[in-house]
């Protein structure tokens, strides 16, 4: 390439998630430079963030510096930065840290949660993609409790301790399974004026039933196994409203306490900064080399991303996908830095799916295996143990894990700071949700 | 007493810190009805905060939900709420969950830093009382080597890794010689346009030397072991301005990326809350049972009171004399709530004093034993791992302090957004100080 004849080709990456890390990683020993932009210091291991979300471990088991990850890495430096553009003529990218020129570039910023049309309800029902936002709806979960046991009214404290959860794939049923599990197992001990074992857990799916990405009889069985542990599963029920106090569901008004988001999710802001053809999620749509059609020197993967597979259908937004392509796509760009010849196209691997119920159950599908209860959480905990980075991360997740199963403990029951924006203020919309309930029952 | 006629003693503690938790302890088998108030849900290790603030330790290590401790005590229950005044007439306490009267009250509210006057420094020099500031120093520390990465003047570089902590105290003392550590061994091989290992950190005492409480011979040998490690420590240099691009030092401007404040503590506002004698430390003049002059029923326990000890001198405001105080008061109560006869006077056992120095080194002084270097470490760290609450905490802690041993490495460094006021700006700061240092130069 033109480039190369004045030094080693300049590689930009955007986003330090599976697909940058992946990326950055497969070049370490090409001769070219690579600089991995992310607004964020560290990596995060989004598979288990619900963990974080429910107290099970805390954000440094499932978060690392990116720059710990590629300290190693000579030809590689590691910028924290927000995008703010590209521009696609001059080869550079624009961040709040400065413009970086580059002569190939990897767009692998990810995905963020989508309130389809109605952002407003954002505050009322956070996602969970960041490590804050895990933070943020441990938080609301705990206070939630804490606002119950000093409320005098048993209306008010049936209110606050209903959790909604919003959106019934993998993310909603895992969170659903775990809060019930911290409900009924670690705090039951701890209060005195409320019994968290009562607490009511909803997990909400608009279409007609759970973790549709599974086979049905697997979809049954964790449908089974949640309502065992006293989730109530609301299948064929859209959310019309989410405010402070609480959801319409099925045209039905429910009070709660906190309310969580894991229906949907929408591209990174890839699509606009490239000006690219996407889809209504706003990922891009790519070749099949996964360069940006017309300009072969940009990649785009992961999440921001919309690939087929080899059957033709959407490879889904998961790790292993984003994975795969990071790893693709940082060896086609080792082959072109040795002016190796053209690339093949990039081709999904489905490695399987998998989902806990629970603290100790999964629901686990691979090409020739199906696993479920313990059986798939042992599966589960080992792939997810060996996926972690670092021996450190995997003694002490695992030590966590074994811990808090022997104890039912949870250990990081920790209220901080909110960041962000505020908070939905639980005490005043339960009590005005409890009103408007009551006022209708005379 | 009049009130135990009509059913059990309503002994209100307010705050879960050392004070408080030991005086609820220690009533776990007392006829009474014990209320903990606290407006966080944990009970928070403050001598091991510096090690969450250097990323050597994660918020849930050292911080532990106080219901969990208390959980088991029958008589005893938690809440979570900020108090808002007492009114001693009608012996009740306001908050903002709710009122709630007692027959005993024991006022455990702690202590937060102190400004000395100057209290618009606190955005650019937080204290470290709280989580949330271990968190947000760590992040201020963390984002001086992320901005400077990015910086192309030398100049801004040096000012970014520039370091200056206020006060040579204990957590000044332990601040620098753990920033040193992270400095010069976790952080260059992450970076490639900035050096961590030349960071400068700068402890700056206004007094004659650090370590004040602590025989000179250790104060001395602090001093040189910091002074080893790369740590310039100022003695008799008072701060006299603090603001967004660093600090004026013994009348020289010293630009910084982050500066924290470990120069003074004040007492919470329990004396107006009482409108009781107080010292200039706002803290509490209590009798020799410490209780409140002419309120009997009203005790007033660590950082919150000025006590004096059998000769004379202030208890000082350290974690053993709070824990001896709750457990005294606890006692107290105990012995009433039994009409058991007078109680002696509280008597403050002085049990050493201790301080890392670094990370293989600290400084002991114990009433029969001085211990420095290595020794005094391996000491430090037993005594600090057996007062954690829990065998969950001690493994945890124990294995993270073995694993960086070895390693060298720090887990948790990351940076979290921020919570509480908006930081200060260290480029545009640092770009300001070091512009005047130019133009002084010219």
């Amino acid at each position: 390439m033109a480039e190369a004849a004045t030094g080693p080709l300049r590689v930009v990456i955007l986003g330090g998630g599976f697909g940058g890390l992946e990326a950055a990683k497969a070049l370490a020993t090409a001769p070219v430079e690579v600089t991995l932009i992310d607004r964020q210091n560290h990596h995060c291991f989004q598979p288990l963030l619900y963990q974080v979300a429910t107290a099970a471990l805390t954000p440094a088991d499932v978060c690392w510096p990116i720059r710990g990850v590629l300290s190693g890495q000579a030809n590689t430096r590691v910028l924290m930065a927000e995008v703010e553009g590209i521009d696609l003529a001059t080869r550079s990218v624009r961040t709040s840290g400065g413009a970086f020129p580059y002569d190939l570039l990897v767009v692998a910023t990810g995905a963020t949660h989508a309130y389809f049309g109605h952002d407003d309800w954002e505050p009322f029902a956070p996602g969970l993609k960041r490590i804050e936002d895990a933070t943020d709806i441990r938080r609301r979960f705990l206070m939630a409790f804490e606002t119950a046991e000093l409320a005098a009214d048993p209306a008010v404290r049936a209110a606050l301790t209903t959790f909604v959860i919003v959106g019934g794939g993998p993310t909603g049923v895992e969170l659903a399974g775990a809060f019930a599990d911290v409900a009924r197992h670690a705090l039951p001990r701890d209060f005195r004026n409320v019994d968290p074992a009562m607490a009511r857990i909803l997990l909400v799916e608009a279409g007609p039933r759970i973790l549709a990405a599974f086979p049905p009889k697997l979809g049954a069985y964790a449908e089974r196994a949640l309502t065992r542990m006293g989730v109530e599963v609301l299948t064929g029920t859209p959310v019309t409203a989410v405010d402070a106090g609480g959801v319409v569901a099925g045209g039905e008004r429910i009070a709660a306490g906190a309310v969580v988001w894991a229906a949907g999710v929408a591209a990174s802001k890839a699509a606009d900064w490239l000006g690219a053809d996407h889809d209504r999620a706003g990922r891009v749509n790519v070749a099949a080399d996964l360069t940006l059609p017309g300009h072969p020197e940009v990649y785009v993967i992961g999440d921001t991303a919309v690939v087929a597979d080899a059957r033709g259908k959407p490879v889904p937004g998961v790790a292993p996908a984003a994975k795969q392509m990071g790893i693709y796509v940082g060896r086609a760009i080792a082959a072109r830095s040795r002016d190796a010849g053209p690339r093949r196209a990039f081709v999904y691997r489905h490695q399987g799916d998998l989902a806990t119920v629970g603290r100790k159950s999964a629901i686990v599908k691979l090409d020739r295996l199906t696993l479920t209860g313990f059986a798939g959480w042992a599966f589960w905990s080992l792939v997810h143990v060996y996926f972690l980075i670092g021996l450190r991360n995997r003694i002490g997740v695992a030590f966590s894990w074994a811990w808090d199963y022997v104890t039912f403990g949870r250990r990081s029951r920790l209220i901080t700071q909110p960041a962000g924006p505020e908070p939905a203020q639980p005490t005043s919309a339960a009590r005005r949700a409890t009103r408007s309930r009551t006022s209708r029952a005379r």
